[in-house]
């Protein structure tokens, strides 16, 4: 296995070439570190700021193979990574951080609420369904307005719909791919808020103020942090944190998306075992930002400081409206944040903006 | 040529592939920027965070090409790229900052000193030989004790010595190689400060505020900024930059070493056409740091805010040192910036710390 901490000069291996990827590799450069990057697209975001790619799908055996003679660490920048390639790794003696049970829970809605709910973090009501009978079921137990979601690999409002009345339980159930599906009560929240926590190898764990998050069509647009809360909600959020790293054994830093409601009380939406886009706001309003609390935390170095140094409104610029950088880099306090993708689909993440301002 | 202001995505070609290489390719990368190097190690640190290295000598014709042929626009991370190799380039349209006047001036001690007293700006008092009978003449004119320095090539205190007497003279010129050589009057300095610097394509100029200096056996040991000035001496300093970027028509960051003098007149030691390891302590001090500038000034982007954030120590550490990294790793507030270089040589940069607190 390897030595840790890990001695800069060694390399660490990244699944996954996009925004998350390349933004980490920037951190592990910082450093003093070699990346390697496992994925499909030999001219990835991440792939053109690191010293190699290994182009192949997550789950090639010879990729991954090659990843373990190469990095002694490898971590991820997205939840699906195939749980037979974390297997793999492991058996050549590669650490993988963020660990097995973290994707796990992490793939499955079901899994995820349910171990949520026995650490005794709170969620909405949910309840499982596999079949039009159960789906039927499920929404009668539930009760609508609810939303059902299919178990697995969704992301960003896809793969999820309304159900208005009970007696489209079983077509909505198809009209997801016949697939397994959660079924959800609605959150009445008054805000959506986030926080980005870190847990290292020995265990001790730091925790980002929160963010106040603005989502468009699914999409985050805009994160605002550090949010105005509390000191009763900021405490919650840190005992939701802690109550998710230790129960993960988690190592590397996640991104734990939160309802506020009416009451204060805080409910879990979902966990994502890895850097996140409410996160961002950190490269510029922290001493150190998510991306190199990830590296140190799966390097196995101490975690540093959480503490804001700025406020900072975080802005996506979605498909077209990366065309804007001009205006961007005239404003003297926008710093941006490009992520050299090749084209400009329609929503795609493409870059994004962190107006700076002073705290207080 | 180039359309400028450059858009992402665009690729910048860079001619060095040490540290500041690096830290160049690592602020392009954050703008959205392929980065090219052109190095002759094929395994440089610059060379391990970008897309490509043209492994080659600076002024190999091919190469050049090659160069030409990927980027729009390219800078450098060393003073001494041969002038022929800009003139290549710029006859293949591409667009080279910053410009062949500041690396003349930048390669030439004696036209140095000259091109800035031309420009009202004072240094020490100097003249110049090429023969043991004028190396005589020289010292004599100056008086000693004073300073023989190759005109060409020297750095980091190699390359020059110290003249008692002046029947040395002759002697220390051909110790020195018998090459044209600089005669220098000592500077009865009390501080050693630097101002970095910039110059936009439009000719807008942003200043850093000062940093303290202080060098053992001739190597920047530490940088303390925003030094402890008074607005005499920072406005001094800002009238100098702007005399010498003016006047070499500048494109990019300058880093200007300065003498401060015991009755606050602030002499130009020597002035890099490029990023400067004094300005290092701007990666944790500013908003944006000296090689983001650097990428914003060469791509014909705006400048960003120069204004300090933060107090910051700089330390280097040379050869051995690094392997303290641990023991840094576990400061707090203290920012490791490691270059990813395979060996440890005595005395050779391997990295910096930016020791961070407080402005006031």
């Amino acid at each position: 296995m390897a030595q840790l901490p890990l001695t800069p000069g060694s390399t660490i291996g990244i699944l996954g070439g996009g925004q998350l990827g390349r933004m980490l590799a920037e951190a592990a450069s910082r450093l003093g570190f070699d990346v390697v990057v496992l994925e499909r697209d030999a001219d990835s975001p991440a792939g053109r700021v690191t010293k190699k790619t290994l182009v192949a799908p997550y789950d090639d055996p010879e990729a991954l193979k090659a990843l373990a003679g190469e990095a002694s660490v490898v971590t991820f920048e997205f939840e699906n990574v195939p749980a037979s390639s974390v297997e793999v790794l492991a058996g050549l003696g590669v650490e993988v951080a963020p660990g097995p049970k973290a994707l796990a829970v992490a793939q499955d809605r079901v899994a995820e609420k349910t171990f949520l709910n026995a650490e005794g973090v709170a969620t909405v009501a949910f309840a499982a369904a596999d079949s039009p009978e159960t789906a039927v079921e499920a929404v009668a137990a539930i009760g609508t307005p609810c939303l059902m979601k299919t178990r697995r690999e969704g992301y960003d409002g896809k793969g999820q719909q309304w159900i208005r009345r009970g007696d489209d339980a079983a077509e909505v159930f198809r009209a997801l791919g016949g697939k397994p599906v959660i079924v959800e009560a609605p959150a009445d929240f008054v805000r959506e808020l986030s926080v980005i926590a870190a847990r290292g190898r020995d265990g001790a764990t730091a925790v980002y103020p929160l963010a106040e998050n603005h989502h468009e069509s699914g999409v985050l647009r805009r994160s605002i942090a550090p949010a105005r809360v509390s000191v009763a909600t900021a405490d919650q959020a840190e005992r939701i944190a802690a109550k998710v790293l230790a129960g993960l054994g988690y190592v590397g830093v996640i991104g734990i998306e939160l309802f506020e409601l009416a009451d204060g009380t805080l409910l879990v939406n979902e966990i994502a075992p890895r850097v996140h886009n409410t996160g961002h706001w950190t490269q510029d309003g922290c001493e150190v930002d998510q991306f190199e609390q990830h590296i140190r935390a799966v390097a196995g170095w101490p975690l540093g400081p959480t503490a804001p140094i700025a406020r900072v409104e975080m802005v996506n610029l979605l498909g077209e409206e990366v065309d804007a950088w001009p205006q961007y880099a005239g404003e003297p306090h926008t710093r941006l944040h490009l992520y050299g993708k090749r084209e400009a689909k329609p929503g795609r993440k493409m870059a994004h903006i962190n107006r700076v301002s002073p705290l207080g």
